[in-house]
């Protein structure tokens, strides 16, 4: 199934899937045998290559995105989501060294897995675009991710309680996100993300989870598309939130098969997207 | 007395009220035998059939609420807000699966109270118009429901604590609202009330009264009119707001004859209404 | 000292002083004998009649006022402002029954302490219009004065704590506002301060204080100019945040001495008044 | 190395840095022997002097940080910010008495440390001028100063805690903020530092910090550049309001070797300035 018909079968251009990964959309995958699996090397697949028209819709939603973020409240000047080269899947799109907000289709670099430019672009880059590489190599199932720093969702982080899914909206967070301490493996540190071994232990944290807090720092949320890490970082934000402003209240979160159930309903946030970008766009 | 009467008599074009239901208007129902009363069948009141310039006067009315509970923060992506047919109480409007601040006329759509559009329409539907229409059902006095997903209206329907009213904006909350747990029915599911089944077991613990909170989903808010279940929607918010905020503080909440008399008093929040819509039709 | 010299003497056009009550300016009246005084009949004060090109001023500012307190979160679709009529202190300037951001000059109407319009306007007025002229009659400082519905203040009318200084700008909180509860003098009621009665014992309760609580319902603040009770009204609501943020921890709040001596020094905060106007006229 | 070169070095035209002061970029100044050296008298350096183009790119930058300071929640109507002359370490610009949103260059006025203006200016000035003053005098390694009525800073300075490194944006705030309380050195005031005397304890009292709280009043922010004092300002509340909503919960901050190698790698903030700017721009 070409990228095309996926586009005409309702996906429209918020990202990709290829034909396996399509299946597992929105399973939660939390066996280890699956893990291991995806962790087979990845070449790129043929059927999913895009043409030239869909390379650009990608990253004009990649620009969106970014937009997107930054209004929801989700990124300030920090913060970044990147997307998968649908093309070559050992590749990613992301903004040059910019706040997320003024990023357009000429600030979209695309990076190996070393987080070199495969055009040789010598423009500043994100330090912590390790967190995208090192993500991307060991999860073939994410094509997506956020980097947070909403400021509950950082709150979350150093605080020692688990986020839960506090409604429905947030079934994806099913038995809690992993926390990543930083000084758990690398001691005293500026707290950023910025070499493949950060990158790497990151990752392992994030294992085959949908996203991650990181302690004073802020968090990570991965997704089968554009459309779908920007809906799970803000609906990560929403259950923060509210799991902030309960205060001392036990809240009554949604029990694991709840969760679950709840995760396969709701999708990738295919009503929110087209709100969110009518939005950036009028403003 | 027809609707354009009352049309003129000053109720606009937010709704409308047949002549039974105009003398409930405000009224807080409590007794089981209106209860049972309204459990009749319905059939439509010749008197009240609009003409075509009031049946579009309706659904623009719809409309504009549509982008007023976005813009109220009731509604994100999620949730709705329907309008009963005033020409046939069995039906009821409402948008196609679009999220709310994206809505216009067209995509209206009427439903039966099996959920089929009666003109045929194919769109994709919202899976949860059971809601709206198992509430129609059991309660003729509705004519208006929305579904809210505020934040703080959800967290209340987490937490072991009800919701009453903080101040007199807040009288129809009377003596706090029903939480709706779909556990207790259904046992584990993914806590939308997509089928007849829920939305019944949802309208029984509704009740006859003005709303009803779900643990880890929202509430419900229902009215006379567009204008009333709108009304109630934003400040069963800002109540929700208050109680939160008060944290451990102890809220001297009003009495339930404070609030019965209250809610006399407020109506159906007309003043609001026109500056809620000037508000939305700007931006 | 006519208004005119006033007004160049730099006081703008947010209200009016006379040439008395400036002595008295940013004071606070404290002592039961100037209490009793102000108890005197007015009369109106031929010196500060305004010409028609004053008043017209006047009136402008009344509907500016009205957009910045909704602009603010003051009020939403409840709450108001009047201004006592320079020319005849008996009489004050006040929407009609509207939400406050749709009030245009052509809705101001001029009322007399009966509450009846002097120039025989029939439409709807104001239920609460009471408070107004029951404290304009025993106040005859106050040149202007808000009902405000900003949660925050509703909710300390609510809790058993005075709202105090946390900072300078609330310095006219001086040792705690008093808290209006209406059950004490009316048992159960729908709240609202709609006949003489009940604004005579809010009048009371608040007494010579720069505002009042009021229990399940909001808040007053009075001042010298529609500049000044609208900034009390905003600094009210600021404290009040502030004061229900803190939760569970001690404010170390400005002691009665440093109150007094910081309400001399905001005067009637002009800083904020042009801010305010700019962007209620922007938008 | 003249200011020309830095601009083109990539600093923009947010501020200006002498060579020397340059080493100390984003470094924590803390030996006591570093902080008496500072208090060395000032004279220009000739090298530093900008030129007229300079001067006004300078001040079109103060202007920007005013409207950002508002945009961002750092002031209302109170509140300044000011940058040290380039061409004269013993002067400094500031704008005359005006809420900061209305602030445009031709309010800009040039004051010594007698904080008289230079050009003999006869505007209206901030009565808290001194702030400004008093903190350039002592610190020649600060270029622009900040002073914020934020709610959750104000907040912060009332409690009995520190404002600590909730996450690395707030690296700059190491081991907390010293906190001011005027009533130490001065007892009953009206809370503003309106002379010389107040102002230098207000510096003695930042000493060589990057930032102070002030008791029942509001904070300050000190930085190498407008950038960066703005930057300070904005993260100061973000951390501040994480600190508050936190509650009763145990925040787990960065370490102070943390904060430190945190406030390295943040510099002075260049990619919230652009954004920030942008959104100012636009409204």
């Amino acid at each position: 199934m070409g990228i095309n018909n996926l586009l005409k079968a309702g996906f429209g251009r918020r990202g990709f899937l290829s034909g396996s990964s399509l299946l597992l959309t929105g399973a939660l995958l939390g066996a280890a045998e699956e893990t291991k699996a995806k962790l087979a090397p990845l070449t790129a697949d043929p059927e999913a290559e895009p043409d030239p028209q869909d390379k650009s819709a990608l990253l004009e939603d990649l620009v969106t995105a970014n937009h997107i973020l930054q209004d929801q409240g989700i990124v300030d000047g920090y913060g970044h989501i990147s997307v998968r080269n649908p093309a070559n899947p050992n590749h990613f799109f992301i903004s040059r060294w910019l706040a997320p907000d003024l990023v357009t289709v000429s600030d979209i670099v695309e990076l190996d897995f070393d987080c070199v430019p495969v055009n040789g672009d010598t423009r500043k880059l994100y330090s912590e675009r390790w967190i995208h590489a090192e993500i991307y190599k060991v999860r073939p199932d994410v094509k997506s991710i956020v980097h947070t720093h909403a400021p509950t969702v950082v709150l979350m982080g150093t605080i020692n309680e688990p986020l839960l899914p506090v409604y429905h909206m947030g079934g994806f967070l099913g038995t809690g996100l992993p926390t990543f301490d930083i000084r758990k493996s690398f001691g005293m540190t500026n707290m950023l993300i910025n070499d493949a071994a950060r990158g790497k232990a990151l990752a392992q944290t994030l294992a085959d989870k949908p996203g991650a807090l990181m302690r004073g720092h802020g968090g990570i949320a991965v997704g089968n598309s554009i459309m779908h890490s920007v809906g799970r970082s803000v609906y990560m934000k929403v259950n923060a939130e509210m799991h902030i402003q309960a205060g001392d209240r036990k809240i009554e979160t949604l029990s694991p098969e709840e969760a679950h159930l709840a995760e396969a309903g709701n999708q990738e946030f295919p009503k929110d997207w087209d709100m969110w970008k009518r939005k950036v766009m009028k403003s």
